[in-house]
């Protein structure tokens, strides 16, 4: 099978193209090989440029020529070949991608998790780290030869309130090593996807947004969802999560991993379903293990398993307005009844980190009995199944796999901030990985923003990472602009929480972005923002003429009722 | 001159059409000429139907045809005959909309604050207490006839966190009478905008929201802004400001006023400049009264006064990043610093109050320096403002004016809440009234998303009512789906803050949706949410066919895995 990706999408993130005055560089860390990309926006001169973390991979370096059916540079390879792995052959693998495959040799440790027990700062570790601090050393460093006022207002930040967050002024490879080893953060990084570039989800670093793809039955192909994955990081998802559902799973996947260079979610027990044809009564702990094995050989880079989901949990649904909303929970719940039996990821949960072990997979623990409406939240099942992750995180820590808990969902407002220190108290500090939440059920079309509102909420509190939702939620799949419209709500939600907790740098960008708007410098404004042309539209919607962007008003006020022109005569 | 609206937007807000399976209602109270309008949405037999808050007024009403050149029934009428009110003539009015302006008799208290001290519960205050409670005791008879279980879940709400608020069980005449004498909560009603329907802010009733339309020098004609009123009310805004400063204002303004169900706002200082063409130093108090006496005359129901910006303030700006944003705000303090006198509004604000109690004209405290970024949140020059404004309002309440307090604004996530607590500290119980706030600078195009987070927030905290911000904030003036967007976030940001402070019934719209939504009852979701159409359109994206209605999935999961259709089988 050969798919080529429009020549209009190739590219889709050469920095240049899409964020006018962006360009890419790569700040070094402490060898050669340790070079990490960032997005610098240029503003009008004197202004000095701003940095943004930049998830675009290899996909936005202009000087770089990407064949989508080739896929992208190995970066981590040299590094990998140094630790203890070797190759496998259990299985034929799709021949366009045909590259070996790596797993732990017996009994080795190769989780990144293993090394920070061990005292090891990897060279994830580092790349990790130089990414979380966006070049911020440097941009004081600028301001150096600024006008001392304009120095201190371009660096002013509101003290944040971050709970009991522990944020460093910088990150160091050190910091990082510290946070996975005491399992409050994560690198989801498979030994098989070494394309992936190194970034870390913790409380106490930058809150990460994942945006969700793949097709159902009823939609999408492997061609779309390769642009879905451009798409979304283009728009800054920091993780993939690949939901497929329908036909071509595997290639679909291989397709994406090769082409990612964010860390890649996947959801098994979905691809064991399509094995035994969508009948969940032969699903089979040897099926599901097969699966798992087949996509750690892959390189998927954490796994959502929803190995909570009890036997003994079931009838604490009965009461609920929607009974089990997790696709994942819904599966298991049926098998168990069927069977009578326990959960077979639980039963198994020991031979699940055995291999996840193997190749560095994050196992991110499903709350397959997650509330799907404001009357099914916070109840007994829920907290039922919290109890469940805590037991199974600590297990997996001591296979040195790394951990993650997922959270709700649907909760109102005033119950968003309990839901993290519920999973903080019954998990320990694994990272908190939440859907959301949406605080109300009666806004279909627009839960991209009933869900942002409690995403900031709870991401302030100290969730680590945010799954995107998009304006399509319990309407449909969503297409090209509805992942758009997610992700960057859920790029707001997670900074205004960087904000809100005070992580140092985070106010950067927005002072710059008041300062271009109080000296009518529009083309910076737009630059400085989420979506630059959507912000340019909207502005020459009524002033188009390239004049415009230099006048001292926009249309909202015209020229006389501008308040900050009048401002500026004071 | 004539205007008539087009054929299609005239019945912009009929019920039915626009709002599938929705039909008006009136909710009698103690006498037949009090008839409290609701939506009521029909679900599919045998779930009870759901209500909702309507402030479509007589253009919801089907059975009314209404030509837009003569404008609403007068349905205060009657009741302002009755008072202490005299017809006036001081000046002409425009011919299309000759009626007689009123005025209060010499030494009269007519104001609803007035009543409300000499405990007489207006007919108003009847209206607008009904209309808080939006039928919920004939709903929950309506359940009577259900199993208990299903009553229970359809009437479930979580407990509220409402901080100091004081939320009855229900709604009466005399709760709304009690909460306007302490302050607490406002009435905007003009006795001269009799088309007016009767509503309450307040921090102890449902969040409001405040739309905001108007021309600018550059944009627009009365036409439009006819059609945007329509859209503001069809779409939820609970009052409407309209911000013209371009051509036309006093004849737009009437327009709007004689087409308006819902208390309209102005600033009357934007008309005042218009008069000295724009000359800011031209501007004096005598041209200002004269336009708020043209303006009470007309029956604008609230006016923001920058009375609080004062000249000892202004020095406290010029640390800022983006000085003064208010457009008010800046015009006062251009005068005050050319005239080198203090600002004419405080100087005369006994004068105003004497105004506008004659015509029961509530004032909204402008908050001129008002924060424009992050950078310049909760500042010295802010606080400073926040505090004459507390000292304003006594002021205006010892007239029996009516008084609201306008809020930032700009305001990162961890400080939204004490910028209540400041407000409330310095102003007393005043209903809060603020912008957004937006928690970041730099997502120009989404802002309507950005300050959705802060809205909810500060509505959950005690806010009364939020005024909404469009995508277009920042980058020009709004169009009609930028109003759609901007109104439909702030329902979305108010319902949360509604539900998080535990308003009695809050949770039934949440409810209902999610117990459809496990029905697979597609049309009854559609239909109960913010936006049918388009969660329709959504959904139809991909299943478009009429049986696809009835079919127990939609294109997200697929039918092989859809959590609830799997669910229900357990």
């Amino acid at each position: 099978m050969t798919i080529f990706l429009s020549v209009e999408n190739k590219p889709s993130c050469a920095s240049g193209r899409l964020f006018p005055n962006s360009r890419r560089i790569y700040v070094q860390g402490s060898r050669n090989d340790i070079q990490v990309p960032m997005r610098e926006i240029a503003l009008t001169p004197p202004e000095p440029s701003v940095y943004v973390y930049d998830t675009c991979g290899a996909w936005g370096d202009p000087d770089l020529t990407i064949n989508p059916s080739e896929g992208l540079p190995r970066l981590r390879e040299r590094w990998l070949e140094r630790r203890a792995v070797e190759p496998t052959n259990d299985r034929p693998r799709i021949e366009r991608f045909c590259s070996k495959v790596l797993k732990a040799k017996p009994g080795a440790g190769i989780t990144q998790l293993a090394f920070a027990k061990a005292g090891i700062v990897t060279e994830e570790m580092e790349f990790a780290a130089i990414r979380e601090n966006i070049n911020r050393a440097h941009y004081m460093e600028t301001l150096q030869s600024c006008d001392a006022d304009v120095r201190s207002r371009l660096l002013f930040q509101h003290a944040g309130s971050s709970f009991e967050a522990q944020i460093p002024p910088y990150v160091t490879g050190e910091f990082v090593r510290k946070e996975i080893a005491a399992g409050r953060a994560v690198m989801p990084l498979n030994i098989n996807h070494p394309e992936a570039e190194p970034m870390v989800i913790g409380r106490n670093f930058l809150t990460k947004i994942n945006a969700n793809i793949g097709n159902s039955a009823l939609e999408s192909d492997i061609h779309a969802e390769v642009e879905k994955l451009l798409w979304s990081i283009r728009w800054g998802a920091d993780t993939v999560m690949d939901l497929s559902t329908g036909r071509d799973i595997y290639q679909t996947r291989e397709w994406i991993l090769r082409n990612s260079p964010v860390p890649i979610g996947t959801v098994p027990l979905y691809q064991a379903l399509e094995k035994t044809n969508g009948n969940i009564e032969a699903l089979s702990w040897e099926i599901y293990r097969d699966t798992l094995i087949e996509q750690a050989e892959q390189g998927v880079d954490y796994v959502t398993i929803h190995a909570g989901t009890l036997k003994d949990s079931l009838p604490l649904v009965k009461n609920r307005l929607t009974g089990i909303v997790s696709r994942g929970g819904s599966i298991m719940a049926s098998w168990m009844k069927t069977h009578g039996k326990e959960n077979f990821l639980y039963e198994h949960f020991d031979d699940i980190c055995d291999i996840l072990r193997s190749y560095d997979i994050t196992v991110s623990l499903g709350d397959g009995l997650r509330p799907g409406s404001l009357h099914d939240a916070c109840d007994e099942a829920q907290l039922a199944e919290l109890k469940t992750l805590g037991k199974l995180a600590r297990i997996a820590q001591t296979y040195d796999v790394q951990v993650m808990i997922e959270g709700p969902g649907d909760i109102p407002m005033q119950r968003v901030m309990e839901n993290f220190v519920d999973a903080n108290r019954y998990c320990g500090d694994a990272p908190f990985y939440t859907l959301g939440p949406l605080v109300m059920d009666c806004a279909p079309g627009f839960d991209h923003i009933t869900s942002a509102i409690g995403a900031s909420m709870i991401a302030w509190r100290g969730t680590a990472m945010l799954c995107y939702v998009t304006p399509k939620e319990h309407l449909g799949l969503p297409n090209k602009n509805d992942v758009r419209e997610g992700i960057v709500a859920y790029k707001i939600a997670a900074h205004a929480a960087d904000l809100a907790k005070g992580i140092p740098g985070a106010q950067i960008r927005d002072n710059a972005m008041s300062k271009a708007r109080f000296e009518f410098r529009w083309e910076d404004q737009f630059n400085l923002g989420f979506d630059p042309q959507r912000a340019r539209s909207m502005h020459d919607e009524t002033l188009d003429k390239e004049s415009m962007k230099s006048a001292n008003f926009c249309s909202m006020c015209g020229p006389k009722f501008c308040s900050m022109k009048i401002s500026q005569t004071l």
